[in-house]
């Protein structure tokens, strides 16, 4: 997991040497059938459909309604050229869709509008956070929606979609990209609050039993900070210039609601640098309790050596085989000597409680 | 405490999925009743009356006197709503309102002012810091604060108006912003002071007695650093867009009011800051604080050990059992031995003066 | 000391609640009375008179002369209060004036300017520096300077004004700023001069002798020099304020010297951030030797202990109480043993030498 | 080869002194013969020519269709001296081709374009990563690109140029420029696949077996890490020029691809952070592993010596020589002490297993 | 000679309190005679003369050739005087060319400009870098530059003169001021060369020989490259200034000189930032190489303690006189004690191999 992440170009060296706008798909190998989805609505009507190719969806192409047509998948170089073909798109903005390595961004063509961001999701089992990139190509009345993966991320906006009063429903296609935009927010919320449960978790294993492992967690959270920040803080940008741009597909009425995703995504960014920073304190917590515990370790050596060397030195003494040693034959040799090695006794324990050893 | 700082979103995830402006509290749960005072005044009258709906304010929305209108809990949502629907307030507003864990912020509507700061509060008795949300929205001869908790925050500025001769009384709404916003910047300084209190007090108690404990602390210290810039920071932006910003709400007389408060708060990010590396440094110190003391401990053991170690290597010389020893048979073998042991003794002694050891 | 610098609110919150511009003492008790000192010049006359009363200034406010009123403390109400009534300065000045902790600033009003910037001094017998506040309103042909404490900081320019032929007589009230800026700021250079001294003293006292009160001393300087950026630092704007505003009250002419001061104040900063740096690698220092000397008492240990453990050992085996052991009867088994013995001391010399511990 | 980077000039100091433009080559030294290609080619045609001499490139100067003379060598002033003289480059540019040491940069002038940057190379079997200097002179239709060191960088290219039907040969020549530079960015990604892949093989070894050797290799990736920005970074300005700056050469409809290129580089500038950060980390993780690994082996000392002292202290005791030593005498002495070491070791073990150190 | 960098400002406050503008050299204190040359040359002419007052000099002053007057020592208030006399320069300029202090910076008077930047020194032998001032008033057709010390720095530049077809000879004073400053620039590069030099010699006996002189001299290195940014950086922005600011002394043919210059300063700072950076690490590898040596040094002791600990407790055990120890009167009791020693000793030696301690 971490290895992709330092190393995101493994599949991108294929492509070195290809001239531009060649269309290879370079995230990971998938093989199910791309699912393409069509929502046609405006106020009074609604319609849904799933269709299996590209054509089936022109008909919405030109409509008064909104057309949002979803595409889970891009990894069908048939189908990324199709769309290219039948919606005019840009043969490099097809080469980004298929690589989802590509940083948040934002590019306006003449007749529609191209943005790119990131989802995450993190299982709640385990520690990873998967990426997963969304391509969005929006025109006059129509949203484009492309997904590397299956899944249910969009369900919400379609179960508002089919509540004949949610705002989704009289708005046009601008507050439906919002809409898309505020879930994979919202989403961000969610792993940071993941993550910073996992801080705090290894934070308290590392003060009471900082061992290797616990450091190459602390290793993993501290990179996992330093890595969020590539798929989160450029989509600030990306919201900046449909907040400051004159981009006509974007109207007055829901840069409000920009303005909200965009203070969430500020609120977003703060939380990441915070937990960036308890990641890093982290380190020095645990280093800390590794020498405490060598400190504990060493005072325990130091007691006992220091308490049983010099009496030990003493019965060496008297182990000595010299002829005169007077000593050896008074009768209380033997019982002034063990006095006096406990007399040195106490005064060592004494002396390790004065130093608040013991 | 703490694990609310890192993790301010717990409750949020509430909301994920939901459409914007949806109306939920995600802040602590409450249950007491909403407290809702309304003061109306200028130069010559003053009327401050405790009412119990949104209805009863409505009389003073539009007069020609300063309407003051003090809301205290914002965790029911029907009152909010309420608020919404009188006082013709976007439902983005008072989402904001209801979620505590905004950042401050100023928002220019066509007919309002929204904005959004942070009042910090620290018992004397323990480290807690407690954050709390003020939301104002401001109109022409009117100013609605919304407080998260029920509390004496602003009884100062009641008692100002209650004296005719007080500024407050001859100015307009505006003024009264300015000193609600004072009163939050004054409380700022105070929970600095005790923040720097606790900072010196552990930075003692890490010179003397490096504890583990110690350790806990000063890591809640550098945290409490860390996580008050969110809250006091961004207010340095909304008073920027009150002193450049041509809001007409603002008028020139009071801007030299607004510096001065401006000014009282870099006063206070300077000082955050100072905090921070100061908190910082304690780690330092901290570490090394435990390093001297495993260097003592290490010092006790090689003194005891090198003195006494050869001492016993001779004692175990002359314990050896071979016939033939001379020195153990001549008569002043033991003294002179407990000689040679002495001299070595008092070498040692000697060198380990040298050394600076002792 | 050092308490005071953390934490410079501590009487600052007796003013928590009061209205805006009262007027309140907040630095150290003070109870010596304030001295003014009126000094008129021009070209061809100087008039220098100590008064007692702020009225007895009044004569001097609108003449054609430049008329310069120096004031020694600022702890007296009622003078502040008299120099706002005739003077007709806000009271949000005169409260800045009582209120020490002010960053360094400049304040442009209708017919006077405002500037408050600090002095610092260090006595040179002792690590403290003293940070005093000065305030200047400035008006045409009119310069008033407040200081904190009664001193002989101006006193130079006192002495330069006695002679006829020297630049400030010949120039305008805006000169006599820069001049006491100026002195200000040669008092910088000083104190920095001072504290590298002490620097570079402490840092040969980390390598030679690293104890506690070692340590303690670089957390003051490292502290101090974070400390000095406080009142340093903000007066780089108030002069880069005076060059490129639109300042009526400052000439074309002397745009020269104030440029000059300014290039003064950028060699104080970059000295201080050296000094910074080089304060910040003391605690390197300190740890490196504090390290190395733990080193050389644990190489002790171990020489001492690897030297004598294996002799001991040897010593043990020819102390044993077996009945057969031929090595005992032998004629020369002692002699043999000893040279043994001797033999692995010898070896042991070499293998110590070998590693570079001796 | 890391001393070549942190001491790039070193052959550099031939040169001071010399007056500007002086053509001196300060790269290796080299002797290989430079090798000039010129390619000429527009949709229908395509020429492509070794030649011998600058002159023989002449005719191909100002011709309609795209001119692309490609030179392999910069190391023979005369050849450098007769491009500047029939191409009419300025001296100072010549000069810039000659000194490998060159940052990546854009400069205009009134009839050509320059610009220079960098290859990088990594031979997979080691760690160096090599630099290489590119220089481009752009002007209507015709660009020269001359690289250091004979090798098959722009094969890729050529092979392309062959295609008829390739967008290379329906564009003008600022494509050409663009796919130069294309080529050199997937370079870039190529190089840090493989430091990527060093970082996480060395961070393995690191927690495993924390050698000097292992301290080395992370010297040496934290640094090439650092060294990498210098020739990278540039590159982004020069790109930036591209973009913003209204080069006539440079045309609107090639912009979209430049826009590309600049997205892969920041894409390849967020990585290398990220990897920086990564070696930087490395340094932590060793220090880790070292003092976990003296932890390990302070922990057994303790345990044999704690184990042990004590009876040999007892065995001590009974090796004494007093004529009047009850125990010795009793029968069941030497079992009974033998039981109470016994004792005395179980007690130990209990301990250490206690204190989690068995 | 460290002390010096530190604290610059020594012997400044000599002129504390002395009005701006008065003449007091602050640098070393020197007696030697200041020596004048006077240059003057035109595509056909060159004149080059040294001569005893600055009064001889004044015939050049407003010739159509170009004059280069060059002053070595700044020393002589009398000189200087003259100089602001007979050539109209303000006597903060005077003050600035008499303080080697000064920072790099740019001032553009009515009718001269006048720069200072630092010459660096570094003689091979020693770490020592000598930085010394040098002063440059430029004004129509007229240069003068001023050195602090006497040296042959500008030699190069005299010899270019004399060559009747070098370019400095058919252009202006402004391509003089640039070679000028190419020679400084061009001296940058060769003591950064001797920096990083020394630094890879303290690298290599940092992990060898970790001695405390070595600490000594990385932070000697560490403050080097520290403090060689003071005299390097500012001259970016005075490049800066004369590239962008509209300078008429300086003409648009010579930007480009004065481009390539502002580049090669651009490389300066690159590597001197690279090699503060490499400063930096030097420590931690110094660290690390100190702790590593104490990691062997515990280790042998540890093998040395845990090896015989455990074998001189077997022969104290049979050291004990109990008189009933049946295995002291076995006859085959000794040699199985030795071969049970053998066997534990055995046991240790493969226990530190499974450990890697040998």
């Amino acid at each position: 997991m971490r290895i992709s992440f330092l190393n995101p170009f493994k599949r991108y060296s294929q492509k070195v040497g290809l001239p531009p706008g060649t269309l290879v798909y370079v995230g990971e190998e998938r093989t199910e059938p791309v699912r393409i989805t069509v929502t046609a609505y405006d106020e009074t009507h609604l319609h849904e459909e799933e269709v299996q190719t590209v054509e089936a969806c022109l008909p919405f192409k030109d409509t008064a309604t909104v057309t949002w047509i979803h595409i889970e998948g891009v990894h069908d170089t048939q189908i990324i050229e199709e769309i290219g073909a039948h919606f005019g798109i840009n043969s490099l903005v097809l080469e980004d869709l298929m690589s989802p390595t590509q940083l948040s961004k934002i590019e306006i063509y003449e007749d529609y509008v191209f943005i790119i961001f990131k989802h995450l999701d993190s299982d709640t089992t385990s520690l990873n956070i998967s990426r997963e990139q969304i391509g969005l190509i929006i025109r006059e009345n129509f949203v484009m929606s492309l997904q590397e993966n299956p899944g249910s991320l969009f369900t919400p906006i379609h179960d508002r979609l089919k509540n004949v009063n949610s705002r989704v429903r009289k708005m046009r296609s601008d507050y439906l990209v919002y809409a898309l935009i505020d879930v994979i927010v919202d989403n961000y919320f969610i792993v940071l609050e993941q993550l910073s449960d996992q801080i705090e978790s290894v934070e308290e294993e590392a003060i009471t039993n900082p061992t290797s492992e616990v450091l190459a967690r602390i290793n993993e959270l501290r990179r996992e900070c330093l890595l969020l920040r590539r798929p989160i803080l450029p989509l600030r940008d990306v919201l900046n210039d449909v907040l400051e741009d004159e981009i006509p597909l974007f109207t007055q009425e829901t840069s409000l609601y920009f303005r909200d995703v965009y203070d969430h995504l500020i609120q977003v960014i703060h939380t990441l640098e915070t937990l960036r920073s308890a990641a890093s304190d982290l380190f020095d917590t645990y280093t800390s309790a590794v020498s405490h515990r060598m400190n504990e370790v060493i005072k325990v050596l130091t007691i006992v050596a220091t308490f049983f060397i010099p009496l030990t030195f003493i019965a060496g003494i008297y182990g000595m085989n010299f002829k005169s040693m007077p000593e050896l034959e008074a009768e209380w040799g033997y019982p002034i000597v063990l006095l006096v090695m406990g007399g040195i006794g106490i005064a060592m324990f004494l002396y390790f409680r004065f130093r608040k050893w013991l």
